[in-house]
């Protein structure tokens, strides 16, 4: 239990990390009164939408809750209840807690940009970290302490099925917040956005940011509740089901171990996940721009030396935890049968030795698999820049192709999404082969949990994103000089990359964690059901129906999140029309504009068009398994559903990647152009670029990253189904 | 054999009445000089076009078939080699013959549309019919005088390999000819097609078709090598993967019937096909106005006559071919081992049942699967025509949304492609799932026979659509009276919808067959490897890999065609900027633009743009098989290249059917607002709508439709590398 202690302490070193990172920056001048009206303005609405969306989440998460106290906990001792609510809970408030520090440092940073890129940079990227360290710290913490309860205090086996049900519970309760406040926040911000770009830019021809405009503030309130709320509580799941499953997958999995070592093998994602909270903390104050003045070479700064620190790091903890690094780990192996038996399938000697590369699997190997994942994390980064980054082909060539016109910059912009998805998925395809060749499903699940690891210095390059990208509006809005606006823009075009990453890195570790989370999903099946056998074979037809039915999920579900960006933005513009129709004092600039009636329209349409979507990946598997086993039997419910679980995955991990990808080079061209080349601003070739740019954002920011939250949603919801099932028969 | 002596009758029935029919269009009046001065054009360009591609295409495919001989016929008897050719030839043919008619019945389309609408739709529609006419009867009689040359004259067995052997060589010959003709006429056509919008209709403010723009031979020569040549290639293909893999699968899988019965069987395939050519036929003369004038209704006519025709004839032809109709058909029933033993697993009793529901499957039940084929074709239509019609929500939508600008036309136009993969894969999952429950795998193969028997009828109702532009662009460039434009014009709009059709079809036909494709891998896997266990289930993660694998295949051949459209298009606007440039005569209408050199430019840059990405799904599985063989061994080689011909369809469904469909939707918003709705020609709106179009035109003409043949590809390319492999080592 010494290592879940240790674990504990790393997450409230976090989380203190965050308290006193916080006092810091709200110490910092928070500019003139104008700034803090317009800051005040953008609170205001930033909390009303947070708020609103919570009180709808929670109607579905009380529902969700009632049904899992009847189905899962047999309305007997609230085990799973009370996990889940930790995971809703936490998982709101790291998206709540981000939010409302990034709707404080705005103004500062621009107030700190007034003299320096480096102020600015600092503040902003403190105030980023301040995100990422609670959502790690909050992450670890969740699932530590209630492993800890569990186990030390109320006595359950490690691997036992409570825990498992727990860990499980707690996962689908971060999971469930998170698709909601991914999708509703991607809606909020990108209605404001292409609603104010259209009607601003476009219609009325003044420049983005005008205080003139009335959706100016509904925009920058999108920033916090999209990108910063959205963006924290959908990595919280991540990091959450990625440890907590690798967890699950270890006590499922690994059979004969000697107690103690078990333990402390459950124990070891913990510890690595806490000691890389330090290293990423280390990082953090090794963002400094050098002498090239490049923001993006000081963000790698910390970056590369939290990745650097964490190799040492995690070798001292996987040492420390397991003792001999060279002393086989699975006594009895990690059992083939256990895993491929749950198929229809009698092992063949051949395939227990393809699978059994784990039984020999050692401290070392884990260490090499955890390895893979931080290379992973590096490689998904390098690739993600080189998609959206200025400086390279993908960027230029749809700057270039803007040159002929908005056509064919759409349809470059799509080539390079398309294209984007393939580096990524032969690096995820090399990291699968490579894991599972050193440790097996167990080895793929350590690769994926260092990726996961490093949540906190990724989260923090993100959630520096919406900071300066409000810090821009706040500076255009407050009429400061010239010269600040191009400090916080030079700060915000890199945003644009580092929001990419973030979202290539989310989707790749839900690549990663597919075979986990099948794994699972195999285990349960055949612990539950032992008596029905599962055809997964890809001969068996119900497996093509499961994994066509699969790959539907992102497709509709992208379509109903453009759709609905779509709607809401239609809305935006006929609000300010009308502001601008019944109030023209509004654009002769002797008149404010009712800034809070566009928030409220967009934070209405927000939470209207959020909610379908969202019950799609809950309801889907359910419907799948009952028709088929209504169909065509049990068994093939069964094999259908599994087969769903990796249908979503192959065809979501495409989806997310082009969408993510493709929106951050538009969003870059555009930038690129408006540095000057191909004619500059104004030009024909930027106006086909804002085109592609509006295009991009509800790609990048709305459909494609909630496609993650989407996969794990709709892999838990399988297992609470076996679960439910299973206690439904009196067999759990 | 007298059901294949019928069968070659009907096949030869199809090419007299191509013959007759063209006979008919050609002593149509040609218009006056001017008209066949342009025609002559375009027959020029697209012969040489056509004469260069397969120049290309003949250097490829002589070196495939030297592979051929040297691996699968291993240096011997050229059966392979000999099949493989004829597939290539006729693929080659049906696309030439139906080119050259389609650029004869353009200009006589254009002289009929002067009488009367009525006249200009006969003479297009027969047109067309002459198309499907031939690929039809060219596909049914390859097929069918193959099968008889082996088992009538060379004395083999109907089920033996060497028949085996040279149904899947034809199979690829057809394929290889049809990914290269697809692609290549895909991108002709749309970097023409866009490239003289771009600089014609956008920079220089001429409308299209205008004879001053030097690209608009090249955009006329585009639509009849590829909407017409590239899609008959593409469909002789289908048709000759679909019916002769239903021979395949029925000689692989069904075991015990007695061997008149059993010929008889594999026979029906091709009286199936037979029958269907003539209630096609019969189809083509219902195709007339009624009262309301509308076209597409009158096509409707013919397709529901087909339709409700081949409901008796394939009743009467299944009895003819089988005798009793309640017989079981497979006396030792479809044989499950044969199936599923080529996974590792052992059978269980269980899923033998789950299998063998195909065991007392009788004349009966093939045909209500035959019955359920038939019933996807009018779904598919039914929906493609939903999604692309301009009478319905989807276009309409788009169309609204172009009134907020650009980047909201293409938003809607994005959401509605994604949308529209949602109710064909309901559709498929529903057919796979009954066809597979009332009679096997058999069962779906014959369900993707029936399916593709009407591909007579649904060719000439495609074909139809190019005729009918170039009409148009004729009478634009003879300039012929506003009236004679509109009845053209309204020909198009419904070409625009039946061109999405046929792609729907075959991308549906594809997945249907599927299934069919992955039981002739393993079944083949299982005779060439006995010794080799290959673990097919979900939980191998070599499976997964391959999966993921498979699926970025059409990503990464999507990436490369909108690319390839892109720069070819940028080459078109250089050559036509030049022209204008060098010879102001043009644009003041005083002297000829030279239109040879830019069906020229296009030409080079289709051809060269074509090669790289046909020959991805050549070599994808060929490099997946070696590649992992030498990682992980021998069996997770062959799991992971099986695994990987699912990820291609289950991807590739999505990619095709979202690309066309939303094309198509994008075309039609276009022309929804010329139709004078939201502000009509000329307005913001109608900008906004070109926008969109030019972004759907290599979705819809390029990178969606040739997914098609590329999945084929890959899959017959992984039968055959099995082929080589096992004649390498002597086992074959």
């Amino acid at each position: 239990m010494t290592i879940v202690y240790l674990a504990i302490v790393c997450g409230l070193i976090a989380v203190a990390y965050g308290f006193l990172t916080s006092q810091q920056v709200l110490s910092a001048p928070a500019g003139n009164e104008k700034m803090r009206d317009i800051a005040a303005a953008i609170q205001e609405g930033a909390k009303a939408y947070l708020g609103r969306q919570y009180q709808t989440i929670a109607i579905v998460g009380a529902v969700m809750a009632v049904l899992i106290w009847v189905f899962i906990d047999q309305m007997g001792a609230p085990l799973s209840l009370i996990s889940f609510l930790i995971g809703s809970v936490l998982s709101g408030a790291a998206g709540f807690v981000g939010m409302n520090i990034s709707v404080r440092a705005n103004v500062r940073t621009a107030e700190a940009a007034r003299t320096s890129l480096q102020g600015g940079l600092t503040l902003a990227f403190r105030s980023g970290a301040i995100t990422g360290m609670l959502v790690a710290g909050l992450g670890l913490l969740s699932i530590a302490v209630l492993f800890w309860y569990l186990v030390a205090q109320a006595d359950y086996a490690p691997n036992g099925r409570p825990v498992i049900a727990a860990l499980t519970a707690l996962a689908f309760g971060a999971s469930l917040i998170s698709i909601f406040a991914r999708l509703g926040g991607g809606i909020f911000t990108k209605a404001a956005d292409v609603g104010a770009d259209l009607v601003g830019k476009v219609e009325a021809g003044i420049p983005e940011d005008d205080p003139r405009n009335p959706a100016v503030i509904a925009d920058n309130v999108g920033d916090n509740v999209g990108d910063c709320a959205g963006m924290a509580a959908d990595l919280f799941e991540t990091y959450v089901v990625t440890l907590g499953l690798t967890m699950v997958s270890i006590a499922l999995l690994v059979k004969g171990l000697p107690d103690a070592l078990l333990l402390k093998l459950m124990a070891l994602p913990l510890i690595v996940g806490g000691v890389c909270i330090l290293t990423s903390i280390a990082g953090t104050y090794m963002v400094r721009l050098g002498k090239g003045q490049s923001i993006m070479g000081a963000l790698y700064k910390g970056l590369w030396t939290t990745v650097l620190l964490s190799i040492p790091a995690i070798y001292f903890v996987t040492q420390y935890a397991l003792g001999d690094m060279n002393a086989p780990l699975s006594g009895l192996g990690v059992d083939p049968g256990a895993f491929l038996d749950a198929s229809s399938s009698a092992i063949t000697a051949e395939a227990a030795i393809g699978l059994a590369t784990g039984p020999e699997f050692t401290g070392n190997s884990l260490f090499f698999c955890m390895m893979i994942g931080l290379v992973v994390t590096g490689l998904l980064v390098w690739i993600t820049e080189y998609y959206t980054g200025t400086n390279y082909r993908p960027v230029k060539s749809i700057a270039k192709a803007s040159e002929t016109g908005h056509g064919t910059n759409v349809i470059q912009g799509l080539a390079i999404s398309l294209e984007s998805t393939a580096l990524p998925t032969l690096v995820i395809v090399v990291a699968v082969i490579a894991s599972f060749q050193i440790a097996g499903i167990i080895g793929v699940a350590f690769a994926a949990t260092s990726l996961l690891a490093l949540a906190g210095m990724v989260v923090a390059l993100d959630a520096y994103g919406p900071v300066t990208d409000n810090a821009g509006g706040i500076a255009e809005m407050a009429g400061l000089p010239d010269d600040v606006r191009h400090r916080t823009d030079a700060l915000d075009a890199v945003g644009n990359t580092t929001k990419a990453v973030t979202k290539g890195y989310a989707i790749g570790s839900a690549a990663l964690a597919a075979l986990v989370l099948f794994g699972a999903y195999t285990t349960d099946l055949k612990e539950f059901f032992p008596d029905v056998r599962v055809d997964f074979s890809l001969s068996n037809p119900y497996v093509i129906v499961g994994l066509l039915l699969g790959a539907l999920l992102p497709y509709l579900f992208g379509a109903f999140g453009m759709t609905a960006v779509g709607r809401a933005a239609g809305a935006v513009v006929e609000d300010v029309r009308a502001q601008f129709r019944d109030n023209p004092g509004i654009m002769a600039g002797t008149s404010r504009p009712d800034y809070a009636r566009t928030v409220d329209i967009v934070t209405k349409a927000a939470i209207k068009e959020m909610i379908i979507p969202s019950l799609l990946p809950v309801l889907s598997p359910i419907a799948v398994y009952f028709i088929i086993t209504a169909v065509a039997g049990q068994a093939e419910g069964f094999a259908a559903l599994g087969a769903m679980l990796l249908g979503v995955i192959v065809s979501g991990l495409f989806v997310a990647i082009s969408m993510t990808s493709g929106g951050g080079a538009w969003d870059n061209a555009k930038k690129y152009i408006e540095d000057g080349n191909h004619g500059g601003k104004g030009s024909e070739a930027h106006k086909a670029a804002v085109t592609g740019d509006t295009v991009g954002d509800p790609y990048k920011d709305t459909a494609g990253p909630a496609v993650n939250p989407m996969i794990k949603i709709t892999n838990i919801v399988a297992l609470l189904l076996l679960a439910a099932l299973a206690a439904g028969q009196g067999v759990g």
